[in-house]
């Protein structure tokens, strides 16, 4: 058994321009822009990649069909645009893992042709917020301004402690490929799946690279997760209000 | 030294359409079933597996004499079935060791010629409860139905998070190998050892094969460890009237 | 760089009958025996174990000079007795690391054509004891009667868990090689380091080998440590005293 | 994709004398060192690590640019020294790692010729203290008086643990190749970044070397630290003095 499993799905060519990676992360940010485009676009699955890297554990569909912990790619050909998606259910178990799956995900960038790739992601404030930035990191100082005139912030303290996992392995090692990466993090709070995150990572990708995907589906998840996160507010200000007056 | 060492006990030529798994893992369920069957049918033991994928130790039997941590295949040929049982003492204690031994196992598997694997466990709900559902999971759709008309039931939010080890991976990576699957996981609290779980796992797994094993021994098993849990929860409840009465 | 190295100090051609383990454990009940020994018999080092199983970590002796954690294979020639002894700094900080480091203390072993081996180790029991029984466990049952008969006890309920490490594995792994093993487990509280215990395994071994190893020094260590638990106890039942006054 | 890759950055013949570490470690103190003598000779980049075992991250500069943790071998000519430092982002995450890079670390000081490392690190104690002593360690007797005479502290109690990670086992893998060692570690409480215990441990590494490397800059920022710490010291007397008023 191969440490690393990559079964392609058809003997079919492919091409693509560009990479959209979206594994699970914190808020499942990622996750949940590069699902809506793959739903948006009706991509097609080409690949399928497990491995033993991946925790041992199989997911049970709505039909009680066993599957294993599985990463997909999905490919789209749209407007004169060739789009891989990198998507699924986990990431590596062990740091080992991150890199020599990050590597094997290259291969198949590479495979297709990949010139550039986006990394999605969440990054965790610990604090719910009105206001979602999308802050970002490149593999190459020239994609930085292009970035900004999307709407990614820069920030010298943001994020603090690097990008962990595949969203920063492959802008680095992507380098190395010679594959251009950008990395585009959405705020979130970290303790909820966060489609208004999400929604923020999409508006800002959509300017970053042209495409005009429809986020209707991604703004009304919001709109209904905005209405928990009300309720989670409302909470905690009756349980701050409640220990003031206990310590008043 | 082999990361996994399978040592045939015989050279004979064996043959089994059946596989049942009962490794150790949440309540002992799958591990009473699976032994209680290997006893009643008398089955022989014909392979032991090894691997430093288990963890570091050695067992004592009542003889004081050491043996290394081992799983175990037995096999019994009984009114037309043939059928191999996967038991024994441990699962991997790494998560890339799950993959690898589960591999291993369908090696054997395949050597035997299974057509079908059932995977027995339990399904820890956290609590003390009076009915024993058995939930399920197939690796295929077409075996859903026959095993819902033995009484497995199927839940889009049961089991939660998946199957973890041996009994998940089976399935999944068996159906690679052309190999039919059925996840059989009796409800039990996880606290304990628990018969009761067994004996509605090997009700269902009756049903469903055809095979008319007795169940006394389970059963009584079960009862001995129902009055015990009986106790269990006079003791919670009269816990919970103390912190009742020392809240009023 | 290998995985496990091992350094002959010599090209001398060796010979053991008998080996005996005193790696760290609990207690250190082992490593004490076994380095009073080798004290007593003045054995001489002849090889040498370092790996990258072992904690990544250099100690320092009394003038300041660094080295590797290290395991030690001493020898001697005695009254007609070729023993080995295997002793040292560490065990594995990796499960499979055990095992491996196992297999590669029987290939020294079966080069010095050892037929038995004395595993020694500690039996943690969370408390401290006035009497300290030894265990044992055997690779085979006929080693039973000759160790009871030398004071060993076989109990069915310890050690309940097994032997975790070295001293089981060797056992073990051991008997595969045709090599026959002993364990012996000083009961042990498993807070300090142990000399009575120590005492009290080197008496069986005493006994069980024919060996006739003074012990003067282990149990002159021994008192010294009974000063110091006696006084852990008037600390504890002092505490014990106290609690019950405030509970009274 | 290898665990380990070395990246030589140019084709160039180069030669050092003496390898000064300074890893990432307690207090960051060997680090400050390194950097500092790195930043003072205007030494230049030969060399970049990474490897599979450094944390599965990425950094991002001040430009928002991505690069993989890593490792990095400057050298620097000066008075007829030729000097290399092993300086960098990260240890590594695994224990096996840690020999396996130390084994690399030690390929790259061999091809430049290195007869002489000098280690650099700090001393947890745990506390804040005024005086910074600087413990020692050495990979032969020989080296030891020198050392001695240049300031360095040798304790039968300090390091009491031995010393984890590359600064340690470069001493004795490094030994085994006929590569002196001195490992210096400066006092420093673990709590904060600590220049002060730089200073003192470059004042040492300077008259152990013979080399006269201005100090100034870490002298500035251990005084400006110093006042940092000063704070902190304050607010823990009146913290103690609450304490102490709240039992009386």
């Amino acid at each position: 058994m191969d440490d690393i499993r990559i079964k392609m799905l058809t003997d079919e060519d492919y091409h693509a321009d560009i990479l959209i990676e979206g594994l699970p992360g914190v808020g499942q940010v990622g996750k949940l822009v590069a699902e809506h485009m793959i739903e948006e676009f009706g991509a097609e699955k080409i690949a399928e990649i497990t491995s033993i890297f991946f925790p041992p554990q199989v997911l049970i569909d709505d039909n009680g069909v066993a599957r294993l912990s599985c990463n997909e790619v999905y490919l789209v050909n749209t407007d004169g645009n060739s789009i891989a998606f990198l998507v699924g259910d986990v990431q590596s178990a062990s740091g080992e893992g991150h890199y020599l799956l990050t590597d094997a995900y290259l291969d198949i960038a590479e495979e297709l042709g990949v010139k550039r790739i986006y990394t999605l992601g969440g990054y965790g404030t610990g604090h719910l917020q009105e206001e979602t930035q999308v802050f970002g990191a490149v593999s190459n100082i020239s994609l930085r301004e292009p970035a900004e005139d999307a709407g990614v912030v820069f920030s010298k303290d943001e994020p603090g402690g690097g990008i962990i996992g595949a969203s920063g392995l492959l802008l680095s090692l992507g380098a190395e490929r010679g594959i251009e990466g950008v990395c585009l993090m959405g705020e979130t709070s970290g303790y909820i799946v966060d489609p208004k995150s999400a929604h923020a990572v999409l508006g800002v990708l959509n300017a970053l690279t042209g495409l005009d995907i429809d986020d209707t589906k991604l703004e009304e998840r919001a709109v209904e997760m905005e209405g928990i996160v009300e309720k989670i507010r409302e909470l905690e200000n009756a349980k701050a209000e409640e220990e003031l007056s206990y310590i008043g």
